[in-house]
């Protein structure tokens, strides 16, 4: 893995948990888009070195609602950085590592991404988005 | 905020998570250590930007054990890696975020560190890490 390109945090409401982001914690708001394939609505905020996703649901079906409807707000995937996604999906099967997403989908910022299955990393959420092909950045 | 320093992430057991970040995912082990005050075995692992943090119960009275038999093993926290940490607990009074630790109390590496309360975060524990003393990296 290249790097943590960021920490999706889970939140019920992006206009009531921003406000302690960028006031409170003194973070950059990079930028906020919708993501239709995961049904959420998400906002970047620059934390230095990594960023932090805020995703808020769009629909009672995203994932993340029912994250939230069952554990409450918090910290919910990381994000590895990497190039040639399509590689390491095979060196994910190679290791045993079950997938969520057996082929990249569309994620934020134009990057390809997929998630590991929890039951295959020891509980965590792992992402792998790849941004080279994409306009993000 | 400086910047993030590492993720903190509850296991039941070190011996049996490390192997997937250091064999799978590929990561280094950087050190070992028990942290006594917080009733946990720590390892960390370089993930190039940032370090993640495996957090072992030492004991049943550890808010890691209660964590992981509450909510399973996975993401614990965030910790910001900070300078004179007792300005930022000031900081923090005046902004009226809710601190679990009034004053710093001793995290591994030699660091000085301060939890806020999640209540006061929109769900996530942050911690503030101050290294500047220590003999932590």
């Amino acid at each position: 893995m290249e790097k943590v390109d960021h920490l999706g945090i889970a939140v019920a409401s992006l206009d009531e948990t921003l406000p302690f982001y960028t006031e409170k914690l003194g973070l950059r708001l990079i930028a906020i888009e919708e993501v239709p394939s995961e049904q959420v609505r998400v906002a970047f905020l620059d934390a230095s070195n990594i960023k932090l996703e805020l995703l808020e649901p769009m629909s009672q079906e995203s994932a993340v609602a029912k994250f939230v409807e069952k554990r409450g707000q918090g910290l919910h995937h990381i994000a590895f950085g990497v190039q040639n996604i399509n590689e390491r999906l095979l060196e994910m099967k190679e290791q045993g590592i079950r997938m969520i997403h057996e082929t990249p989908k569309s994620g934020a910022g134009g990057a390809q991404v997929a998630f590991m299955h929890p039951k295959s990393t020891c509980g965590v959420l792992f992402e792998l988005c790849d941004k080279s092909k994409g306009k993000g950045e």
